[in-house]
Protein backbone atom coordinates (compact mmCIF):
# COMPACT_ATOMS: atom_id res chain seq x y z
CA UNK A 1 0.00 0.00 0.00
CA UNK A 2 1.73 3.19 -1.16
CA UNK A 3 0.91 6.78 -0.31
CA UNK A 4 0.83 9.24 -3.22
CA UNK A 5 0.76 12.99 -3.75
CA UNK A 6 -1.17 14.28 -6.75
CA UNK A 7 -0.90 17.93 -7.81
CA UNK A 8 -3.81 19.33 -9.80
CA UNK A 9 -4.98 22.55 -11.36
CA UNK A 10 -8.55 23.22 -12.37
CA UNK A 11 -11.04 25.70 -13.71
CA UNK A 12 -13.80 25.38 -11.10
CA UNK A 13 -16.49 27.15 -13.18
CA UNK A 14 -18.69 24.16 -13.80
CA UNK A 15 -18.20 22.29 -10.53
CA UNK A 16 -20.01 22.28 -7.20
CA UNK A 17 -16.64 22.76 -5.49
CA UNK A 18 -13.87 20.39 -4.48
CA UNK A 19 -15.53 18.22 -1.89
CA UNK A 20 -17.53 15.12 -2.71
CA UNK A 21 -21.13 15.38 -1.48
CA UNK A 22 -22.38 11.81 -1.14
CA UNK A 23 -22.94 10.37 -4.58
CA UNK A 24 -24.56 13.43 -6.14
CA UNK A 25 -23.24 16.67 -7.56
CA UNK A 26 -20.39 17.23 -9.92
CA UNK A 27 -17.44 17.93 -7.68
CA UNK A 28 -13.76 17.92 -8.52
CA UNK A 29 -12.91 15.40 -5.80
CA UNK A 30 -15.49 13.00 -7.18
CA UNK A 31 -14.24 13.40 -10.76
CA UNK A 32 -10.64 12.80 -9.63
CA UNK A 33 -11.60 9.78 -7.53
CA UNK A 34 -13.64 8.27 -10.35
CA UNK A 35 -10.81 8.77 -12.82
CA UNK A 36 -8.13 7.41 -10.46
CA UNK A 37 -10.33 4.41 -9.61
CA UNK A 38 -10.87 3.70 -13.29
CA UNK A 39 -7.20 4.06 -14.18
CA UNK A 40 -6.00 1.94 -11.24
CA UNK A 41 -8.94 -0.49 -11.29
CA UNK A 42 -9.22 -0.08 -7.54
CA UNK A 43 -11.47 2.09 -5.32
CA UNK A 44 -9.50 5.24 -4.48
CA UNK A 45 -10.37 8.01 -2.02
CA UNK A 46 -8.37 11.23 -2.06
CA UNK A 47 -7.86 13.91 0.60
CA UNK A 48 -7.56 17.43 -0.82
CA UNK A 49 -5.55 20.25 0.72
CA UNK A 50 -8.05 23.07 0.12
CA UNK A 51 -11.82 22.59 0.07
CA UNK A 52 -12.51 25.10 -2.67
CA UNK A 53 -16.15 26.29 -2.91
CA UNK A 54 -18.38 25.93 -5.95
CA UNK A 55 -16.93 28.04 -8.77
CA UNK A 56 -13.53 28.54 -7.13
CA UNK A 57 -10.45 27.65 -9.20
CA UNK A 58 -7.10 26.13 -8.36
CA UNK A 59 -3.81 26.94 -10.00
CA UNK A 60 -2.39 24.44 -7.51
CA UNK A 61 -4.35 21.90 -5.51
CA UNK A 62 -2.76 18.90 -3.84
CA UNK A 63 -4.45 15.69 -2.82
CA UNK A 64 -3.08 12.51 -1.30
CA UNK A 65 -4.31 8.93 -1.54
CA UNK A 66 -3.33 5.38 -0.75
CA UNK A 67 -3.13 2.75 -3.46
CA UNK A 68 -1.92 -0.80 -3.75
CA UNK A 69 -2.46 -0.98 -7.51
CA UNK A 70 -0.28 1.96 -8.52
CA UNK A 71 3.14 0.82 -9.69
CA UNK A 72 4.35 3.53 -12.07
CA UNK A 73 3.41 7.14 -11.19
CA UNK A 74 4.52 8.16 -14.68
CA UNK A 75 2.14 5.76 -16.43
CA UNK A 76 -0.73 6.62 -14.09
CA UNK A 77 -0.11 10.34 -14.73
CA UNK A 78 -0.32 9.78 -18.49
CA UNK A 79 -3.60 7.89 -18.10
CA UNK A 80 -5.03 10.52 -15.76
CA UNK A 81 -4.26 13.20 -18.36
CA UNK A 82 -6.04 11.10 -20.95
CA UNK A 83 -9.23 10.59 -18.94
CA UNK A 84 -9.64 13.74 -16.85
CA UNK A 85 -11.91 16.41 -18.40
CA UNK A 86 -10.22 19.40 -20.04
CA UNK A 87 -10.90 21.69 -17.07
CA UNK A 88 -8.95 19.50 -14.61
CA UNK A 89 -5.22 19.00 -15.16
CA UNK A 90 -3.04 16.40 -13.48
CA UNK A 91 0.20 18.34 -13.01
CA UNK A 92 2.37 15.90 -11.04
CA UNK A 93 2.08 12.50 -9.36
CA UNK A 94 4.70 11.22 -6.98
CA UNK A 95 5.21 8.74 -4.18
CA UNK A 96 4.88 10.35 -0.74
CA UNK A 97 6.07 9.37 2.76
CA UNK A 98 3.55 7.09 4.55
CA UNK A 99 2.38 9.83 6.92
CA UNK A 100 1.99 12.55 4.29
CA UNK A 101 -1.56 13.98 4.17
CA UNK A 102 -2.45 16.71 1.68
CA UNK A 103 -4.35 18.84 4.19
CA UNK A 104 -2.83 17.94 7.55
CA UNK A 105 0.77 18.16 6.33
CA UNK A 106 0.18 21.54 4.67
CA UNK A 107 2.19 24.37 6.21
CA UNK A 108 0.77 27.34 4.33
CA UNK A 109 -1.65 28.13 1.51
CA UNK A 110 -2.00 31.14 -0.76
CA UNK A 111 -5.31 32.18 -2.31
CA UNK A 112 -5.56 34.94 -4.90
CA UNK A 113 -8.63 37.04 -5.42
CA UNK A 114 -8.62 38.76 -8.82
CA UNK A 115 -10.68 41.91 -9.43
CA UNK A 116 -11.27 43.51 -12.84
CA UNK A 117 -11.73 47.24 -12.42
CA UNK A 118 -12.44 48.42 -15.97
CA UNK A 119 -15.84 49.12 -17.55
CA UNK A 120 -14.52 47.28 -20.58
CA UNK A 121 -15.00 43.56 -19.95
CA UNK A 122 -12.06 41.14 -20.13
CA UNK A 123 -13.55 38.42 -22.34
CA UNK A 124 -10.60 36.03 -22.16
CA UNK A 125 -10.20 35.80 -18.40
CA UNK A 126 -13.80 36.60 -17.49
CA UNK A 127 -14.30 33.29 -15.68
CA UNK A 128 -11.43 33.95 -13.30
CA UNK A 129 -12.13 37.60 -12.47
CA UNK A 130 -14.70 39.48 -10.43
CA UNK A 131 -15.77 42.57 -12.34
CA UNK A 132 -15.92 45.54 -9.94
CA UNK A 133 -15.50 48.81 -11.84
CA UNK A 134 -15.79 51.10 -8.80
CA UNK A 135 -13.27 53.68 -7.57
CA UNK A 136 -11.07 52.12 -4.90
CA UNK A 137 -8.52 53.58 -2.53
CA UNK A 138 -5.58 51.17 -2.38
CA UNK A 139 -4.08 52.83 0.72
CA UNK A 140 -7.40 52.36 2.58
CA UNK A 141 -7.49 48.71 1.46
CA UNK A 142 -3.90 48.16 2.64
CA UNK A 143 -4.69 49.69 6.00
CA UNK A 144 -7.67 47.36 6.47
CA UNK A 145 -5.55 44.42 5.26
CA UNK A 146 -2.94 45.12 7.93
CA UNK A 147 -5.66 44.67 10.58
CA UNK A 148 -6.46 41.23 9.16
CA UNK A 149 -2.84 40.15 9.09
CA UNK A 150 -1.64 38.15 12.05
CA UNK A 151 -3.18 35.57 14.39
CA UNK A 152 -6.82 36.32 15.15
CA UNK A 153 -10.12 34.68 15.89
CA UNK A 154 -11.68 34.99 12.44
CA UNK A 155 -15.22 33.96 13.52
CA UNK A 156 -16.60 37.20 11.99
CA UNK A 157 -14.96 36.27 8.69
CA UNK A 158 -16.62 32.93 8.13
CA UNK A 159 -20.01 31.52 7.18
CA UNK A 160 -21.84 28.93 9.23
CA UNK A 161 -21.08 27.86 12.79
CA UNK A 162 -18.53 25.47 14.10
CA UNK A 163 -17.46 24.20 17.51
CA UNK A 164 -13.88 24.02 16.31
CA UNK A 165 -11.34 26.76 16.77
CA UNK A 166 -11.80 29.78 14.50
CA UNK A 167 -8.31 31.07 15.24
CA UNK A 168 -6.08 31.29 12.19
CA UNK A 169 -2.88 33.03 11.22
CA UNK A 170 -2.86 35.16 8.08
CA UNK A 171 0.83 35.72 7.51
CA UNK A 172 0.58 38.11 4.58
CA UNK A 173 -1.93 39.99 2.43
CA UNK A 174 -0.46 41.52 -0.72
CA UNK A 175 -2.39 43.87 -3.00
CA UNK A 176 -0.99 44.40 -6.50
CA UNK A 177 -2.26 46.39 -9.45
CA UNK A 178 -1.56 45.36 -13.01
CA UNK A 179 -3.41 47.65 -15.43
CA UNK A 180 -7.14 47.31 -14.72
CA UNK A 181 -6.55 44.20 -12.62
CA UNK A 182 -6.25 44.26 -8.85
CA UNK A 183 -5.01 41.09 -7.18
CA UNK A 184 -5.38 40.37 -3.48
CA UNK A 185 -3.14 37.57 -2.33
CA UNK A 186 -3.79 35.92 1.05
CA UNK A 187 -1.22 33.60 2.63
CA UNK A 188 -1.89 31.78 5.87
CA UNK A 189 -1.84 28.51 7.78
CA UNK A 190 -5.51 27.82 7.02
CA UNK A 191 -8.77 29.53 6.16
CA UNK A 192 -12.31 29.06 7.49
CA UNK A 193 -15.35 28.48 5.27
CA UNK A 194 -15.77 31.58 3.01
CA UNK A 195 -13.00 33.36 4.92
CA UNK A 196 -10.98 34.51 1.90
CA UNK A 197 -14.08 35.69 0.05
CA UNK A 198 -15.31 37.65 3.09
CA UNK A 199 -11.85 39.20 3.58
CA UNK A 200 -11.83 40.13 -0.12
CA UNK A 201 -15.32 41.67 0.11
CA UNK A 202 -14.34 43.56 3.26
CA UNK A 203 -11.21 44.98 1.63
CA UNK A 204 -13.23 46.08 -1.42
CA UNK A 205 -15.68 47.89 0.87
CA UNK A 206 -12.74 49.48 2.69
CA UNK A 207 -11.46 50.65 -0.71
CA UNK A 208 -14.84 52.24 -1.39
CA UNK A 209 -14.77 54.03 1.98
CA UNK A 210 -17.69 51.98 3.29
CA UNK A 211 -15.58 50.44 6.06
CA UNK A 212 -12.47 51.48 7.92
CA UNK A 213 -9.52 49.62 9.41
CA UNK A 214 -11.13 50.35 12.77
CA UNK A 215 -14.30 48.51 11.64
CA UNK A 216 -12.19 45.49 10.73
CA UNK A 217 -10.56 45.50 14.15
CA UNK A 218 -14.00 45.70 15.75
CA UNK A 219 -15.40 42.85 13.63
CA UNK A 220 -12.51 40.60 14.72
CA UNK A 221 -12.94 41.61 18.34
CA UNK A 222 -16.73 41.15 18.46
CA UNK A 223 -16.63 38.02 16.28
CA UNK A 224 -19.68 39.43 14.52
CA UNK A 225 -20.20 38.46 10.88
CA UNK A 226 -22.48 41.46 10.30
CA UNK A 227 -19.56 43.81 10.99
CA UNK A 228 -17.50 42.33 8.16
CA UNK A 229 -18.01 42.95 4.42
CA UNK A 230 -19.86 41.03 1.73
CA UNK A 231 -18.82 37.60 0.49
CA UNK A 232 -17.05 38.31 -2.80
CA UNK A 233 -18.18 35.97 -5.65
CA UNK A 234 -16.47 32.61 -6.03
CA UNK A 235 -15.30 33.08 -9.62
CA UNK A 236 -12.63 35.66 -8.67
CA UNK A 237 -10.96 33.24 -6.27
CA UNK A 238 -8.11 30.84 -7.07
CA UNK A 239 -6.19 28.53 -4.76
CA UNK A 240 -2.78 29.68 -5.93
CA UNK A 241 -0.04 27.92 -4.03
CA UNK A 242 0.54 25.38 -1.28
CA UNK A 243 3.61 25.03 0.93
CA UNK A 244 4.59 21.83 2.72
CA UNK B 1 -25.98 59.89 -41.18
CA UNK B 2 -22.75 59.38 -39.24
CA UNK B 3 -20.00 56.82 -39.77
CA UNK B 4 -18.73 55.00 -36.69
CA UNK B 5 -15.81 52.79 -35.72
CA UNK B 6 -16.46 50.10 -33.12
CA UNK B 7 -13.56 48.17 -31.56
CA UNK B 8 -14.40 44.74 -30.17
CA UNK B 9 -12.73 41.80 -28.54
CA UNK B 10 -14.27 38.35 -28.30
CA UNK B 11 -13.83 34.75 -27.28
CA UNK B 12 -14.90 32.99 -30.50
CA UNK B 13 -15.33 29.54 -28.92
CA UNK B 14 -19.09 29.29 -29.20
CA UNK B 15 -19.59 31.16 -32.49
CA UNK B 16 -19.73 30.12 -36.13
CA UNK B 17 -17.20 32.84 -36.91
CA UNK B 18 -17.47 36.56 -37.53
CA UNK B 19 -19.50 36.74 -40.70
CA UNK B 20 -23.28 36.70 -40.77
CA UNK B 21 -24.64 33.76 -42.78
CA UNK B 22 -28.12 34.74 -43.85
CA UNK B 23 -30.41 34.67 -40.85
CA UNK B 24 -29.12 31.44 -39.35
CA UNK B 25 -26.13 30.51 -37.24
CA UNK B 26 -24.74 32.24 -34.22
CA UNK B 27 -22.10 34.58 -35.61
CA UNK B 28 -20.40 37.51 -33.92
CA UNK B 29 -21.39 39.96 -36.68
CA UNK B 30 -25.02 38.97 -36.26
CA UNK B 31 -24.90 39.32 -32.47
CA UNK B 32 -23.26 42.76 -32.76
CA UNK B 33 -25.74 43.94 -35.40
CA UNK B 34 -28.71 42.73 -33.36
CA UNK B 35 -27.43 44.46 -30.25
CA UNK B 36 -26.59 47.73 -32.06
CA UNK B 37 -30.00 47.69 -33.80
CA UNK B 38 -31.72 47.15 -30.47
CA UNK B 39 -29.74 49.85 -28.68
CA UNK B 40 -30.16 52.40 -31.51
CA UNK B 41 -33.69 51.33 -32.45
CA UNK B 42 -32.61 51.35 -36.11
CA UNK B 43 -31.47 48.60 -38.48
CA UNK B 44 -27.67 48.56 -38.43
CA UNK B 45 -25.26 46.64 -40.65
CA UNK B 46 -21.58 46.48 -39.73
CA UNK B 47 -18.47 45.75 -41.83
CA UNK B 48 -15.78 43.87 -39.97
CA UNK B 49 -12.06 44.13 -40.60
CA UNK B 50 -11.17 40.46 -40.26
CA UNK B 51 -13.51 37.63 -41.15
CA UNK B 52 -12.48 35.31 -38.37
CA UNK B 53 -13.43 31.62 -38.83
CA UNK B 54 -15.60 29.59 -36.49
CA UNK B 55 -13.80 29.26 -33.17
CA UNK B 56 -11.21 31.98 -33.87
CA UNK B 57 -10.86 34.73 -31.25
CA UNK B 58 -10.16 38.45 -31.48
CA UNK B 59 -8.18 40.47 -29.00
CA UNK B 60 -8.90 43.36 -31.38
CA UNK B 61 -11.54 43.40 -34.09
CA UNK B 62 -12.78 46.60 -35.72
CA UNK B 63 -16.07 47.13 -37.51
CA UNK B 64 -17.61 50.23 -39.05
CA UNK B 65 -21.24 51.15 -39.56
CA UNK B 66 -23.48 54.04 -40.55
CA UNK B 67 -26.17 55.33 -38.21
CA UNK B 68 -28.52 58.27 -38.09
CA UNK B 69 -29.85 57.42 -34.64
CA UNK B 70 -26.54 57.43 -32.78
CA UNK B 71 -25.97 60.74 -31.00
CA UNK B 72 -23.69 59.92 -28.06
CA UNK B 73 -21.01 57.25 -28.66
CA UNK B 74 -20.41 57.16 -24.92
CA UNK B 75 -24.02 56.31 -24.09
CA UNK B 76 -24.24 53.78 -26.91
CA UNK B 77 -21.04 52.13 -25.68
CA UNK B 78 -22.48 51.79 -22.17
CA UNK B 79 -25.66 50.20 -23.57
CA UNK B 80 -23.67 47.88 -25.83
CA UNK B 81 -21.69 46.68 -22.81
CA UNK B 82 -24.95 46.04 -20.99
CA UNK B 83 -26.54 43.96 -23.75
CA UNK B 84 -23.67 42.15 -25.46
CA UNK B 85 -23.02 38.61 -24.17
CA UNK B 86 -20.09 38.12 -21.81
CA UNK B 87 -17.85 36.67 -24.54
CA UNK B 88 -18.05 39.80 -26.73
CA UNK B 89 -16.67 43.08 -25.38
CA UNK B 90 -17.26 46.53 -26.82
CA UNK B 91 -13.88 48.17 -26.27
CA UNK B 92 -14.29 51.57 -27.95
CA UNK B 93 -16.85 53.42 -30.06
CA UNK B 94 -15.97 56.61 -31.90
CA UNK B 95 -17.09 58.76 -34.80
CA UNK B 96 -15.11 58.02 -37.98
CA UNK B 97 -14.46 60.01 -41.20
CA UNK B 98 -17.23 59.43 -43.81
CA UNK B 99 -15.04 57.26 -46.02
CA UNK B 100 -13.61 55.09 -43.24
CA UNK B 101 -14.30 51.37 -43.78
CA UNK B 102 -13.13 48.81 -41.24
CA UNK B 103 -11.77 46.38 -43.85
CA UNK B 104 -10.92 48.55 -46.84
CA UNK B 105 -9.15 51.24 -44.78
CA UNK B 106 -7.08 48.66 -42.88
CA UNK B 107 -3.35 48.92 -43.53
CA UNK B 108 -2.08 45.89 -41.67
CA UNK B 109 -3.35 43.09 -39.42
CA UNK B 110 -1.61 40.84 -36.93
CA UNK B 111 -2.83 37.34 -36.09
CA UNK B 112 -1.31 35.27 -33.32
CA UNK B 113 -1.29 31.51 -33.26
CA UNK B 114 -0.67 30.12 -29.77
CA UNK B 115 0.69 26.60 -29.28
CA UNK B 116 0.89 24.79 -25.93
CA UNK B 117 3.80 22.37 -25.98
CA UNK B 118 3.57 20.69 -22.58
CA UNK B 119 2.02 17.31 -21.76
CA UNK B 120 0.47 19.02 -18.76
CA UNK B 121 -2.69 20.78 -19.96
CA UNK B 122 -3.19 24.51 -19.38
CA UNK B 123 -6.71 24.51 -17.96
CA UNK B 124 -7.10 28.29 -17.72
CA UNK B 125 -6.20 29.23 -21.30
CA UNK B 126 -7.18 25.95 -22.92
CA UNK B 127 -9.74 27.60 -25.21
CA UNK B 128 -7.13 29.90 -26.74
CA UNK B 129 -4.33 27.40 -27.23
CA UNK B 130 -3.62 24.52 -29.57
CA UNK B 131 -2.10 21.67 -27.59
CA UNK B 132 0.83 20.21 -29.56
CA UNK B 133 3.28 18.49 -27.22
CA UNK B 134 5.73 17.37 -29.94
CA UNK B 135 9.46 18.16 -30.18
CA UNK B 136 9.94 21.20 -32.44
CA UNK B 137 13.04 22.78 -33.94
CA UNK B 138 12.61 26.55 -33.68
CA UNK B 139 15.49 27.27 -36.09
CA UNK B 140 13.81 25.06 -38.74
CA UNK B 141 10.52 26.85 -38.15
CA UNK B 142 12.20 30.26 -38.49
CA UNK B 143 13.86 29.19 -41.72
CA UNK B 144 10.51 28.11 -43.17
CA UNK B 145 8.90 31.33 -41.88
CA UNK B 146 11.45 33.42 -43.74
CA UNK B 147 10.30 31.78 -47.01
CA UNK B 148 6.72 32.84 -46.28
CA UNK B 149 7.70 36.41 -45.46
CA UNK B 150 7.37 38.91 -48.29
CA UNK B 151 5.02 39.38 -51.25
CA UNK B 152 3.93 36.05 -52.75
CA UNK B 153 1.06 34.35 -54.45
CA UNK B 154 -0.33 32.44 -51.46
CA UNK B 155 -2.76 30.25 -53.46
CA UNK B 156 -1.16 27.11 -51.92
CA UNK B 157 -1.87 28.53 -48.47
CA UNK B 158 -5.60 28.94 -48.75
CA UNK B 159 -8.74 26.82 -48.81
CA UNK B 160 -11.33 27.05 -51.55
CA UNK B 161 -10.96 28.70 -54.93
CA UNK B 162 -11.29 32.31 -55.89
CA UNK B 163 -10.98 34.33 -59.07
CA UNK B 164 -9.57 37.23 -57.11
CA UNK B 165 -5.88 37.85 -56.59
CA UNK B 166 -4.19 35.52 -54.15
CA UNK B 167 -1.14 37.76 -53.86
CA UNK B 168 -0.53 39.07 -50.35
CA UNK B 169 2.33 40.61 -48.44
CA UNK B 170 3.34 39.04 -45.15
CA UNK B 171 5.58 41.68 -43.64
CA UNK B 172 6.72 39.77 -40.59
CA UNK B 173 6.46 36.39 -38.86
CA UNK B 174 7.74 36.35 -35.29
CA UNK B 175 8.14 33.16 -33.25
CA UNK B 176 8.47 33.56 -29.50
CA UNK B 177 8.73 31.04 -26.70
CA UNK B 178 7.41 31.71 -23.23
CA UNK B 179 7.75 28.61 -21.05
CA UNK B 180 5.71 25.82 -22.66
CA UNK B 181 3.94 28.30 -24.95
CA UNK B 182 5.05 29.01 -28.50
CA UNK B 183 3.48 32.00 -30.21
CA UNK B 184 3.57 32.57 -33.96
CA UNK B 185 2.72 36.13 -34.87
CA UNK B 186 1.83 36.93 -38.50
CA UNK B 187 1.62 40.55 -39.71
CA UNK B 188 0.54 41.44 -43.23
CA UNK B 189 -1.69 43.54 -45.45
CA UNK B 190 -4.29 40.79 -45.69
CA UNK B 191 -4.80 37.05 -45.40
CA UNK B 192 -6.70 34.58 -47.57
CA UNK B 193 -9.28 32.12 -46.26
CA UNK B 194 -7.50 29.77 -43.77
CA UNK B 195 -4.14 31.29 -44.73
CA UNK B 196 -2.86 31.94 -41.20
CA UNK B 197 -3.93 28.50 -39.99
CA UNK B 198 -2.24 26.79 -42.96
CA UNK B 199 0.94 28.82 -42.43
CA UNK B 200 0.84 27.85 -38.73
CA UNK B 201 0.34 24.16 -39.60
CA UNK B 202 3.16 24.31 -42.16
CA UNK B 203 5.56 25.88 -39.66
CA UNK B 204 4.69 23.23 -37.06
CA UNK B 205 5.45 20.50 -39.63
CA UNK B 206 8.71 22.28 -40.47
CA UNK B 207 9.53 22.24 -36.74
CA UNK B 208 8.93 18.49 -36.69
CA UNK B 209 11.22 17.98 -39.67
CA UNK B 210 8.34 16.88 -41.91
CA UNK B 211 8.83 19.84 -44.27
CA UNK B 212 11.74 22.07 -45.17
CA UNK B 213 12.10 25.71 -46.15
CA UNK B 214 12.67 24.40 -49.67
CA UNK B 215 9.24 22.68 -49.57
CA UNK B 216 7.63 25.97 -48.58
CA UNK B 217 9.33 27.75 -51.50
CA UNK B 218 8.06 25.04 -53.84
CA UNK B 219 4.50 25.19 -52.48
CA UNK B 220 4.39 28.94 -53.12
CA UNK B 221 5.86 28.51 -56.59
CA UNK B 222 3.56 25.67 -57.67
CA UNK B 223 0.52 27.17 -55.94
CA UNK B 224 -0.30 23.68 -54.78
CA UNK B 225 -2.24 23.31 -51.52
CA UNK B 226 -1.10 19.70 -51.11
CA UNK B 227 2.50 20.89 -50.80
CA UNK B 228 1.69 23.04 -47.76
CA UNK B 229 1.02 21.79 -44.22
CA UNK B 230 -2.16 20.99 -42.31
CA UNK B 231 -4.71 23.59 -41.29
CA UNK B 232 -4.00 24.22 -37.62
CA UNK B 233 -7.17 24.21 -35.45
CA UNK B 234 -9.14 27.45 -35.11
CA UNK B 235 -9.00 27.68 -31.33
CA UNK B 236 -5.28 28.56 -31.26
CA UNK B 237 -5.83 31.60 -33.50
CA UNK B 238 -6.51 35.16 -32.35
CA UNK B 239 -6.87 38.33 -34.42
CA UNK B 240 -4.44 40.33 -32.32
CA UNK B 241 -4.01 43.81 -33.73
CA UNK B 242 -5.16 46.05 -36.59
CA UNK B 243 -3.32 49.05 -38.02
CA UNK B 244 -5.04 51.88 -39.91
Amino acid sequence: MGNYKLTLSYDGSRYAGWQRQGNTGSTIQRKVEETLSRVLDEAVQVSGCGRTDAGVHARMQVCSFYSSALSSPEKTLTLLRRYLPEDIAAVRLEAAPPRFHARLSCREKTYRYRVWRSDCPNVFERKYLYSFPEPLSLPAMREAASELTGTHDFAAFSSGRTNKSTVRTVREIVLTENGPELTMSFTGDGFLYHMVRIMAGTLLEAGQGKRTAEDVRLALQKKDRSLAGFTAPAQGLTLWDIQY
